[in-house]
């Protein structure tokens, strides 16, 4: 007889899921669908509508949009198919959902709203909370250049963020505008398609504002910067002038609330990026207008210039959801919680693929730092109640089973979670197994039990309180607690009692 | 100023999803996102509780037990790491499961039941219907060899199909057991590792009893056959007399009602592989009284010889969930619907991990072929009413889309689902999309309307009601049907008692 393959010797192999790649609990599935559903509550009021695309593209047809867009087969999981066509994993919601639009285009309605939650993958360094496989929930308007789409976008996240109770104040939505960054990338001579990824070196340089401080920034727009571990960041090699020029953009931009025109900027000689400024900022106020409008005030939704978003593929306004609620980072130290999404207008993006212009603007929320922050806040949407396991039915006669599954069977039959125990072990194991698996109560049925047509159940919950009170386990075992014995017909009603009586049923 | 990216110049892009890769719309995401919730709710019952594992697992430890794993590198997508390992997208549930449990050995409870939802990829060759991602929703109980954990699978396949509306009598649980056929194998000269490719060839052979008949199934396990399109599969190349003794068991097997010991089986010669065959048949008829005592008849889990399942992986009884209802096919011709899902005891998946033997047992679901199969039978949890879409505010005069949008967030705060039309067109193609997007109203504010602090409320479903009474579209917009006016603070009282009127709120 052969070897059944369990006994098969071969080497053995490590388990260990990839690095960067991560297992899911069943108390973070279930935090995970339940915030989901509320955020896919509010964008249905807004009358946007499911839509879900593969996890793999062709690889020309998703792009290459990602901050490290210019080191090649970086950032993004690519292989070939069996046509010699390049494949890639896809590194965001975005890029998948211009190429289903244009694929559908006369299908569907114009401006199409839609929206979808899924995987996204990006071949990066993992790292302490950093992964290779994270959770988008986007939604998207594509066939609308009226800035009102983007005005909707940032009203539904704000409506978001308060649907799963995060209260107004905690959280902004910070709005900025690509067109004027691009004027000011004009205005110091680095337009042009073939200065893309210096501008993004700049924008990224910008996007730490925050942290860095202005000397930090200035750095990194210039020659470089060493962090405090000695790690060397290569700047952007700008002259001074020009650095001086984005570094007085952007402060003066964010000291002053705006208006429209930014103060200061005619005293500069370079005028080339001022029409392109010019018409970001139109397109600002137009915004304003629109929340104000609508109630929302900026205490919700507000103009700020630092916002950037690394994604090369933003075109015109860029959001960002901002929690400004304090955390404690790892050294204990409060910080604000920050980012947990962002967006932006991209119009390119759709047009890639068809002769027409295609306007499209969207809002991606990261859906497990967004878990996190409703976490921290406490929030019963991720917290629940800790839910009760099975009633576990013990195998105390291993010839029996077939009457034990009768019990179990029944049990389920009237909609109580319920299990036979699976196992070789005996009566000790098989109470801790119930323990550990948050077991309300187990039947217990013996030989005695079965000639009296009875069975015995154990009430665990109210054992584990009355337990305390007990010195000994032995002592505490002979007492018999909280146990009680019936008719094997009436098993199901006493359970539901049990469960009943202890708010669980 | 430089171009906007929408306007660059570059090779316009196919936009297409990959071979075999499709998108899903509103009511496929919406019917499935149902219909695994009644699942979930089955498998709840049992006493199973939800895990997840990331789509990229290291491919050694997936290992390969696809029907094609004797050709290296086709099945599975695989790429490799930086760091030189090579990494594969899961293209089941069971082999992640069993990484999942080989590195969280100690922490979880034995035996341990999990279920869980996820896609999975094959790199295989896409055909109609045939894709290259889907979806499977497992359930596993690791850490119990008894039968009795084989028994309640098949339970729990039973019960989900009732759950969802499948009839007693449309459905069979199929069980068979992987020993008996190894045991056949043996007899005729294939057991061993350096005949596993071939043992495969003959099980996959045999699984074609049910569509090929006893002649062409002779054809693959000999030479080889050719079907009626001139294709032709190789065969097993078995000698005749080997041919013979599968053929001989099957029959037999398939034609007698189960009792343990196939009839005939004693008149051959080889006897070695006997003791497996006969201890495959007592765990059968072990399940059989389990599943019976649990009132489970035979016409809802029965043993059948022909289940095969096509993984390498089970090593003892295996399942099948055949819906036995009639669906035309596309010809026109009545077939049965077939199998929805299937699994089986895979007691060498996690030792492949550990030192000492891991038993397990799981079944899976099909979960796109499982849909389609609800529709067949028009269930509820698939088809579900049409849903009405959103309330759309027009944009009558560009310069007020600030009120426009005031309306829409009132609406929307009144728990209203409510869009502002955000296109560049006129009235008439602003009232086809509100068709188009299901809409049950329109809210029109022309200049009139302004001064009298007043709008104009469409019902478009009672108006598409009247609209047949009239001859002529012009006719019909003429006598402004179904159209009323009201101030602009009563607008959500309104258009929530429209809404009540149509069933809708």
């Amino acid at each position: 007889m052969s070897a059944p393959k369990a006994e098969k010797k071969s080497p053995r192999i490590q388990p260990r899921a990839p690095r960067g790649f991560a297992d899911r609990d069943p108390g973070d599935i279930a935090a995970t669908a339940r915030m989901m559903e509320t955020i896919r509550t509010v964008y249905e009021r807004y009358g946007f509508e499911a839509v879900e695309t593969p996890f793999v593209e062709y690889t020309d047809a998703l792009g290459k949009f990602l901050p490290d867009q210019d080191r090649p087969n970086e950032g993004v999981f690519s292989f070939q198919d069996d046509d010699e066509q390049w494949l890639s994993l896809r590194y965001d919601l975005t890029a998948p959902l211009a190429r289903h639009v244009a694929e559908n285009f006369d299908k569907l309605p114009k401006p199409y709203r839609s929206y979808r939650a899924g995987w996204v993958f990006r071949n990066e360094k993992p790292g302490p909370g950093r992964f290779r496989q994270f959770m988008q929930f986007d939604a998207d308007t594509v066939g609308a250049s009226s800035v009102a789409a983007d005005a909707e976008v940032c009203m539904m996240a704000a409506d978001t963020m308060e649907a799963l109770g995060i209260k107004r104040g905690d959280y902004v939505i910070k709005v900025n505008n690509r067109k004027i960054l691009d004027g000011v990338m004009e205005a110091i001579g680095l337009g042009g398609e073939e200065n893309a990824g210096r501008r993004l070196t700049v924008l990224r340089a910008i996007d730490k504002l925050d942290r860095l401080g202005v000397d930090g920034v200035k750095q990194l727009l210039g020659p470089g910067r060493k962090d405090e571990s000695g790690d060397f960041t290569k700047g952007a090699a700008l002259e001074p002038w020009q650095t001086e020029i984005v570094l007085d953009f952007e402060i003066e931009y964010g000291e002053n609330s705006f208006t429209g025109i930014t103060p200061g900027w005619n005293k500069e000689p370079i005028q080339s990026g001022l029409e392109l400024k010019r018409e970001g900022s139109f397109d600002l106020l137009e915004i304003q207008g629109l929340v104000r409008a609508a109630g929302y005030g900026p205490d919700r939704i507000r103009i700020d210039p630092s916002v950037v978003r690394g994604l090369e593929y933003y075109t015109g306004p860029v959001f960002e959801c901002e929690l400004t609620f304090e955390v404690k980072d790892e050294d204990g130290k409060p910080v604000r919680f920050g980012s947990v999404g962002g967006g932006g207008r991209y119009d390119g993006l759709v047009s890639r693929f068809r002769s027409e212009p295609v306007p499209a603007t969207g809002f991606s929320i990261g859906v497990s730092r967004l878990v996190s922050a409703l976490k921290a806040i406490g929030s019963p949407i991720v917290t629940g109640a800790n839910v009760a396991g099975p009633v576990v039915v013990l195998v105390m006669d291993k010839d029996r089973v077939g009457d034990y599954q009768k019990m179990v069977a029944e049990l389920r039959g009237a909609n109580i979670r319920a299990e036979m125990y699976l196992g070789d072990s005996g009566m000790k194991a098989q109470m801790k197994y119930a323990d550990r698996r948050n077991s309300p109560c187990v039947i217990i049925q013996g030989s005695n039990e079965k000639q009296a047509g009875e069975v015995q159940i154990k009430d665990l919950i109210e054992g584990a309180k009355q337990a305390d009170a007990y010195r000994s386990n032995a002592e505490y075992r002979a007492a018999r607690l909280a146990q009680f014995s019936c008719k094997e017909d009436e098993i199901v009603a006493r359970v539901r009692e049990l469960l009943t009586a202890h708010g669980i049923a």
